[in-house]
């Protein structure tokens, strides 16, 4: 065996999860709770702790408190043991006292609002529905942690709300397939961070995902036989009402329609034949408003998912009409002018009216984006804005109830931070009146399908979602960056023992591959530093199709690196003061030298595996720019400016490492602004 | 954020998995096969490989392939897209022949063997039966490896069947609970190492885990609410089935029978009232051998497990019969005495002989442990042999099947190694005859119950078993502890892709130990140089009852550390040759700064845990045994003899160490004989 030596710090660094001294004078809750104040003490959780219910009861409640027992058993190691007959009752009771029961379909105005008060007489959660005890219950479990006593929950009294009332995560499982398993993870840890709507993407180009008896070409024809069972879809909508989580179902139309077209080409406005999209982007096949059969078939389909999804709100996509095939067709065109429709909007606008009344029909309201927004639709619609926050003001202005999604795409590999700073209630929507204010429900957080497997929704969904579900949940106030991300790395390890395994994942990925023989010791060093490139990037880099390998580098590291975050920190408190400078010169140094050094260990692993080829320029990049930085340290400590040469050729460096955030590898080096502001900084002594 | 420095050399050794350079010569296959020779050549695998039948077909060889392209898929990132228009069948073709069916119950002279060559004209794996394909699957999916071509498979020739026919690990459902989703993700591991027997342990002194609806007290008195039901056992069987893995239930009579008797006291040989056990050992709670009605009962129960279990075999059990019950009961002793029935023994050999009838009656064969062997048994029954390899011998020599589980017992916290030298031919049975050898079917791996929860026992089982897996698939001869050591590790990798946990498992539970607000750095450190303690330690160690928490450091750490072992092959190199001093001085050296320097970084987290409190001495003896080591290193490097004060007091500490080795935290010094003997070889120089 011989080992290239990895840096001393490093390996400390490499560890995610909280670094010794980093836990903050505040609570370890995400999302904060409205109010929260801590008593002096503790009470501890073994094997004698018990739950008990007051006031009303439902058999929710009761599967709520043995899922409650498994996770502590499963966090603490702690063995319960149903009516032991040894168990002497003293221990730690939690008494659930819930007032009424809770709408029989989950609607925005469900009370989620609950109380938790844990003292020297023990915990009492009171609520006024279950679903407002659900979300107590998760706090108490986040309340959870090992301590002089063994595990315990500290004394605290919590009154907690949400501030958003629509609370969701969009799931696509058009674009890649996402088997039964997937969804019903994602509602675990939905209902962990406290999210309340699972916005279900079930139509696209790519795929129609649903099982109709009515129609059931849509998924034979238009699925490649991944689609969902109508038993499947009835357990992931009770699992979710069981979490508190309301499931809209999304249904695509008028555009976005390709699917649907396969099995039933009549329903098209062009001749067709149809195929199942395998790019990805906007087509022109769209559903043929002008013909009656048209609406009949989408009246017997609403009232088969009528059946299923018992939500009151009806997701009708509407976004992205291309009118091509419109224009195209003399039929549509000798309607449109019989009728006085001005254009194809006007016509998706006559479109959306009678699928409107369609929905109403089945006892449906619409929800649809920003597109469907007409000033004659009725008050009860939802405008989702993925558009921009200024179409939500707007919309909010003139009497329209809205979302927003604009920011909380979280395909497009952005920080934590960057959706956590978008406020729904910001920007634009500021200058609102507080009725017109009430009219903005809250917001969803967009998991788009393109670049996704079952095997890594995980890594991109989570821990970024929790960021957002604490802007949708907590107050306003609670902006915090360097807090949230402290807390979001425990509520990440929380999310990992729900049984996510976006944790595992870049380990596990890196060495599939590393392959049998190949160790991921150097590979780990040099991902770590590195991140996706951000927004629609890695689109405009590669042709990317539904068929695409997603097996790279750029695929199994995080969008939000832990190791950069807390490298550039430290760099930048380096940067900061002289005193930043003598306490985190060692440290920054000796990752520098870690980094340097990696180029050389890693190199014969990336030249003998194709799919690590592409990033041998990039790992001798850091190398050389970990050298650079290097130098630059030595030359402030020495209070030398650096010559000339050096600063051009280290200009040349910094500006090849900047060109090169759009190649092949879809990778950017997410230490360069800091490695840059030290060259800086030698410069300018 | 503040760091103690951590070894440099000691990052790259916490990696587990094969270190850089590490992969050896061969093949990475585990089992290994019978015969296997490499060709020079590799077909990819893409997106546009697919698998093809030829010959007999049947639904569950096409399960098979669909799992075969969701694990590529996982493995590889490659994205099948069935019927995908856009191929263009030139891709990389397994052609897959089976002759004929498969036995309609899987039994022990199912045909398992397969033919797998890859060459240039694609992969094709011929099989007799549905089973041989499926073990052949197994082997092409661990032939996929990452290399310069992108994912393939080598050009090879496999021709491949069992050495024994009886392969089978033992689950105990009984002593803690086991949701089905474990017995679940345990077959699919099971099948991976061509494991083809689950002996499921179903009734204990602790539990009754099936639901029977003829006798429903079984499992609602005597389960505490957890059992399986019908159609989870359904479920769990049509599973194995279509992984060519035969479950064989076990419902241990007459003793071990507390649970049984607790909705059912009158079957029982004491008055009674009855309770399920809370305690590990052995109770006197037995079956009433000597009334009617009890025959009647097991006639019918069996009668309904029949149309559970398909199975030819039906394990009685037959173990550790305590026969106080029988002795004070004087109906009992009046019927041996009047039926000329000597001892407790023969009154255990006629109630096995009353249901050997019972079991002929609804065709199954019977088998049992050690003590229900008697020379009047049939001899279609087996014998599984957990006192020892004579008594398997001995039933081999009377002309008995048999198979071995003694030295197979994976809860005590063995090695793997320790196992896999443990051959159920040798010992004893290598001097029988051939027939006689033949009647040895196989052994088992038993993964009893006491010190499992559902989170750690695949930590527990995995990847110990496939070592043991591959005792006894492979042949005789392969007996190379390092290589399977080597190859151990790639699947223990390859176990975690299939959902198994026991990888991340010490990683996950170690940061719960710490807390949300605590970094594992330096407990990881430590937790890598222990192991628990051996054997039946713990028990002996502790009062263990069914209620323990099974939460500290003993409960996280594996039976067998890879970082230790790696260590201690380092240490035993220096010692051997003065070439191997030079090798590997600065590493060893190294990793024990490491280890000296940890103690006072660990030592606060420590403290401050109560469950973590125990093993502060421990701790702390660890860097003083590493202190000790560096200077027996400077010693020897100087070639001056360390002094009397020196080795007086390090001789102390290495005594207090051993000693050290069953208190109450119940691990031990994994590295302690390599520092023993560094210690001694500055000594006697």
């Amino acid at each position: 065996m011989k080992f290239v030596l990895v840096s001393t710090i490093l390996a400390a660094f490499l560890i995610t999860g909280p670094a010794a001294g980093d836990s903050g004078d505040g609570h370890n809750l995400m999302p904060a709770p409205a109010e929260l104040s801590f008593g002096g003490g503790a009470l501890v959780i073994d094997g004698s702790f018990s739950v008990s219910f007051d006031g009303y009861r439902e058999s929710r409640l009761e599967r709520a408190a043995s899922r409650l027992l498994e996770r502590i058993s499963a966090q603490a190691g702690i063995i319960f043991i149903p009516a032991y007959d040894g168990i002497d009752g003293a221990g730690t009771v939690l008494s659930i006292r819930v007032d009424k029961a809770g709408e029989a379909v989950q609607s925005l105005h469900e009370d989620e609002s609950y109380r938790l008060v844990i003292d020297g007489c023990g915990a009492r959660l009171n609520s006024a529905t279950p679903v407002g005890a659900l979300r107590g219950i998760e706090t108490f479990l986040q309340l959870i942690e090992p301590g002089p006593r063994g595990f315990a929950v500290p004394f605290v009294t919590i009154k907690d709300e949400p501030r958003f009332r629509w609370r969701g995560l969009l799931v696509d499982s058009c674009r890649h397939w996402l088997p039964p398993g997937v969804i019903h993870r994602t509602l675990d840890a939905m209902a962990a961070v406290k999210l309340n709507v699972l916005h279900w993407h079930l139509s696209e180009d790519q795929g129609f995902r649903v099982e109709s008896k009515l129609f059931p070409k849509l998924q034979l024809k238009g699925s490649d036989g991944n689609y969902y069972t109508q038993e499947e879809i009835r357990a992931v909508v009770s699992h979710a009402r069981d979490l508190g989580i309301r499931v809209v179902p999304e249904f695509d139309m008028p555009g976005h329609a390709s699917a649907w077209l396969v099995g039933y080409p009549e329903l098209g406005s062009a001749p067709g034949p149809y195929h199942i999209a395998r790019r990805w982007g906007v087509f022109p096949p769209v559903l043929d408003p002008t013909r009656e059969e048209v609406y009949a078939f989408l009246d017997k389909f609403i009232g088969e998912m009528t059946g299923l999804f018992p939500d009151e709100y009806f997701h009708i996509g509407g976004d992205e009409v291309v009118d091509d095939h419109w224009r195209a067709n003399p039929r549509i065109q000798e309607f449109m002018v019989r009728r006085g429709i001005a254009d194809s909007h006007a016509l998706q606008t006559y479109f959306n009216g009678r699928v409107l009344k369609i929905l109403q029909r089945h006892g449906k309201k619409m929800i649809g984006w920003d597109e469907i927004f007409h000033p004659e639709l009725p008050h009860d619609i939802v405008v989702q804005s993925w558009r921009g926050r200024e179409s939500l003001a707007d919309g909010a202005r003139k009497g329209y109830l809205g979302i927003l999604s604009n920011g909380y795409y979280i395909d497009l590999f952005f920080h934590a931070a960057d959706h956590y700073t978008v406020d729904p209630l910001g920007g634009p929507a500021a200058a609102l009146s507080e009725e017109e204010k009430a009219r903005i429900l809250g917001g969803e957080a967009c998991m788009w399908g393109e670049l996704i497997t079952p095997e890594l929704i995980d890594s991109r969904i989570w821990p970024r979602t929790a960021a957002v579900a604490e802007r949708f949940w907590s107050p306003a106030e609670i902006t915090d960056v360097d807090d949230m991300y402290r807390r979001l790395e425990i509520q990440s390890r929380r999310l990992e023992s729900l049984g996510l395994n976006h944790r595992a994942f870049t380990r596990v990925f890196l060495e599939r591959l590393a392959g049998p023989g190949g160790s991921i010791e150097h590979l780990r060093i040099l991902a770590a530093a590195l991140e996706p490139v951000k927004d629609y990037t890695r689109h405009r880099t590669r042709d990317y199709t539904s068929h695409t390998p997603l097996n790279r580098l750029v695929d199994a590291i995080p969008s939000d690196s832990p190791f950069a975050r807390r490298f550039n920190m430290s760099v930048e408190r380096m940067l900061a003061s002289r005193e930043g400078w003598d306490l985190h010169k060692t440290e920054v140094t000796d990752l520098l030298a870690g980094l340097k050094a990696n180029h050389a260990g890693l190199l014969p692993l990336l030249k003998s595996r194709a799919v690590l080829r592409e990033i041998v320029p990039l790992s001798e990049t850091v190398s050389r720019l970990a050298a650079a930085a290097l130098e630059a340290i030595d030359s402030i400590s020495a209070g030398i400016k650096p010559d000339d040469d050096w600063v051009g050729e280290v200009d040349g460096l910094l500006l090849a490492a900047e060109a090169d955030k759009q190649p092949q590898h879809e990778v950017q080096i997410a230490i360069l602004p800091v490695i840059k502001a030290l060259v800086d900084r030698a410069g300018v002594q």
